[in-house]
């Protein structure tokens, strides 16, 4: 049951970098969302390769076919099934990894787990996996929509060029208006240098992804173990790279006494029930309490360099391993539709669960 | 099933802080593990209030009591049921919070969730239940005990001040030599003066602790969504005041390039696959490599202080509302025994699993 | 998780019929149920041993405790824990099957499967775990009442003695007239007779329960592997001794050609569809449809009987083993309220799955 | 989550009567199974339409196409996805029954449950879905294949005409020597003569499968919820048109008396304990017991008929409706090769599951 994710909402994906292709199954969907082919085509671009020159120059279409669930552009309750065909899987040559452990991939994991890989283009350990997340992720997003609540991200760091100021300064319109996906025009051009620059290095470089979700009804995750924020940080704790979630305050909540932290509550004008602070991130208790919901999601630098590296070969010998042909120097704007998805999932599933709180 | 956790070593918690008691039932545990109620008890002591002058003074004794799946002294293979009763529950008077809700704690999004809570002592948002998770905890460390695996944990920061090392340099077999549960022995001196100071002002202090599991097999942990580390953090979001977790390398790995970050592989003079430096910090892939796991878990501050706050009551008027008696300056120490037990559960439950890898 | 059952409303049974006690924990129930101990107990006693001379003269109090879940009469929304203590278990003898395979029960199965057993009155293996059942039954009847649906049981057959008409023919309000729980009096006297017969010639007889649920709104089941029958099937052969389970026509169903099989659909005074004929017993593609919900599960003779059987120990060696004490001729009567329970729990499971169907 | 089955070993099918394709996602299969395309087609092949004057002439190739998860003929522990895509779904026109309701199909319950429907062809509730199962369960039989486990079925039944003995007194071998695939001639030749006589009076006729299981070790099949017969039985009764299962004696069972029904053990020739009778069907205690397992399943005669028949439509007026084109007049034939799928699918999951019983 690896490959499956969610509750009521449960997505179940599969396929390998470079073999026919890859896709994943909705199962739980509500019938009467209406969706289309294109609305699913177009969060598929946003992570596609070879978008920009920031992000690797491999081409891939990432062309969705809708094979299941849906009728005259309506879900229908069964299965959603959509399928992404690879193209051109054999024209690459990655024998020099049959045999060679690269650094900090699943290489080695892998062999030893299932005795065997699909080594070409890492397999299933590939980030490519993460494209059928996102297709997923566009179903979910429009159940979300039916209830007003609506999931955003962006980088907020690359390396140490950091956004400077928090996301409720910040125009959201703006994510997609550069090629980092970062809202903050004067530090999404430093990013962009510093990608550039580490690319023309042929190494890479990490940085984080800030979510953000507003609109969200009060009663959404589940007390004790399906905590909202538990769920979401598992949720981005299984995308390629990720090394650290933490949600409203955060590490840095850390830092603070228990009477600066507290979020006061108050009735706000309308009669709303509201926090003066935020320092929960919109959640108390595991369950959302109708303020905004955010977190940050840490990606390292991803492994593959176009620089020769030590390492050793599925005989334990000693080699040296130089990365071929193209590489990402930094995954961060490509993440950005990947965490929108996985938050979409997430905040899905626990939408239809909430539907059994009360009688 | 929002109080299940685990797939093949599933345990269900039940209880309120103030009902008749709490407890746990573990299924799928295999048959054949030694087990004694006073070793469970052990670790219960390590949680349980009123250990020392740094955490509540409250006194509960939390004797627990085993009730099915143990049959001289070895599981039989059925659910193994364990019960703690609470005591003298009639004897606090929580009516003023009955129709308050606390600044940062679940009163309001229970109430709004379910039309009602019980709210004697936070009912089934209270950290009480944690006691539960690490009675089942100690089944898994059983378990894991088998093959070698062992699991330990320490508070690494409280406040601002933090053990300066990381875990290689430190001894971890004095974590339980000084009331804060910190193996560094300086530093421990340090955290408890801060506790104290805070303890007296009547308010409360976060920090972190950090987990290290050593001793485990290579391929541990499902590849995609139930990666290792995304279980990991589940787990340890799910422990009330979590706010955030991160492994190997972590948020600070996002600074790193690709070059500086990655784990070159080389065989040891036994033959055994290692790796040179460890940001990975033990798994790759989502599996585990063989090499230590380590990570760190942020606690807020608790949101009981006893000193009056803003807030507002169940009818949306604002009131003052103070705590009364008794509180826990800094849960770090008896953190510390449930970031171990959930540690414990997520690898005896990965274990099992990994049974099924391979014909 | 062998000891779970159900998707949103799941229940988890633990104890062995001479450890210390047995019990559930029922999670996912809504917040808002009226529920009272009381309530719990009279399902109970429909179930406990020691009620007539019809059953086994064992006598079991079965007094259940009430550990979490419920406050002030209400169920909160959290896991409700029911505990079941075993009375002077340890005033029987059991020594004589330690080592014995006793005829048709899981004594050999449970020692080869898990090494070991608790031997003790069947351990984990006996019925009394269906108390644990008949107690969650009651909750789940409960959310069942509030949308009119009612489930109800029978003994329709004990040996060959039959009720010689259908449920319809029938006035279920007659089934706690006699103890045999046969609402159709002649029958039910001829069953009783036989039931004497039985037991005095030290031998047990099997038969048949038919259960029939009123009031189901359309839209219950899920298509495809959760299909509502197939639910209902496998709760009735989880329950000990069951051999069968048909619904609607069932066997006899083959029988009939599709033209004559087939229910036509009509639109009743009130505007209501229905169907002319209810070979489909309710069910249609895996969904409730309407129309009363029928079937029929088949019990054998129990395994445990007075007199002397040829069998083997622990060591293959051939022994003659003769069962001890007292025994129970014909488990029907008792299986009613088991029945009733598994049902409840199917469906009202289901009334909460159903709530995701649509937007 | 309607549209999953297993535990370990996970199957999800999607896909519509006349969208795009049907297929499904093996998730947990264990690495190193050899598998190829034709082995799967081998069985598609069996339960494909048109394959005699017996079944259905309607035509459909029913082309399996391998997605992932397999690698150089060999399983990798990934998910394996397979996918039958439809021929031709455009040239049938169905529009005749978009709005009526056919007797005793699930298009009534669907429109009320999902508020719409895919009405080509029956859309998911079409037995079509039945073709990803029968390629799931090609797979499974694989892993059964290591354990030198195998399961067979045969049709015993057609409407009155039943095979006379047992399967011990049967050649299994012969169940592909006729159409009808019942492994004894003599019925089988007067099953087909009521098959064609049906057919020819534009009618159906159900009838009754035969399982067996052979070569199972003891130990399969978990105590409580998930009894090995259990999960046979919901596999069974999720099969489209079945109506009832039973194992072992199944009803029959009913009338004899314990000390008749019982099986009493000994230890054979060969050291290996056994049962002088198998009234229970292989199975104690839901685990088995090394014996060979047997069941029964039964299916109604399937509802589309040539026959004009008066139903209602979905504006509940009354109509008569005709089917039209081609039916199948007998499923039983067909129904083998999905008897064996799900059969193999139960015990290959329940196989994986057993490897955590013991330490």
């Amino acid at each position: 049951m690896s490959s499956s994710f969610g509750t009521l909402l449960r997505i179940t994906t599969f396929g390998e970098s470079h073999g026919v292709g890859i896709g994943v199954i909705i199962d739980g969907c509500p019938a009467g969302l209406p969706i289309t082919t294109e609305e699913i085509q177009v969060a598929l671009d946003r992570r596609r390769p070879g978008q920009s020159d920031l992000t690797t120059p491999r081409k891939e279409a990432d062309q969705v076919e809708v094979l299941s669930g849906v009728f005259r552009d309506e879900t229908t309750g069964t299965p959603i099934s959509l399928l992404i065909r690879n193209k051109d899987q054999a024209s690459h040559d990655y024998s020099h990894i049959e045999h060679a452990y690269r650094p900090s991939h699943a290489d080695y994991t892998y062999d030893v787990k299932y005795g065997r890989r699909d080594y070409r283009g890492g397999g299933r350990s590939s980030a490519r996996e993460t494209a059928a997340r996102v297709a997923a992720g566009v179903v979910a997003g429009k159940l979300l929509a039916q209830y007003g609540v609506r999931a955003q991200s962006y980088v907020s760091q690359v390396g140490a060029i950091a956004v400077p100021v928090g996301y409720e300064q910040l125009d959201l319109g703006l994510i997609d208006s550069n090629l980092v996906r970062c809202p903050h025009p004067e530090t999404a051009e430093r990013m962009a240098e510093l990608i550039r620059q580490t690319r023309d290095r042929h190494d890479t470089v990490g940085g984080l992804v800030t979510g953000v979700v507003q609109g969200v009804p009060v009663g959404l995750g589940e007390p004790v173990f399906d905590k909202l924020h538990a769920e979401l940080g598992k949720a981005m704790l299984s995308i390629n790279a990720v090394k650290g979630f933490e949600y409203g305050s955060g590490f840095a909540g850390t830092l603070l006494f228990g009477s600066e932290h507290n979020d006061a509550f108050y009735t706000d004008e309308n009669g709303a029930v509201r926090t003066r602070t935020n320092h929960s991130g919109g959640i108390q208790g595991g369950i959302s309490n109708g303020q905004d919901i955010y977190f940050r999601v840490a990606f390292k630098p991803v492994a593959t360099i176009l620089q020769a590296q030590a390492t050793i070969n599925d005989q334990g010998e000693e080699i040296s391993l130089a990365g071929r042909g193209r590489h990402d120097p930094c995954v961060l704007p490509r993440a950005v539709p990947i965490v929108d998805a996985m938050t979409n999932l997430v905040l899905a599933d626990m939408l239809l669960r909430a539907r059994a709180n009360k009688v």
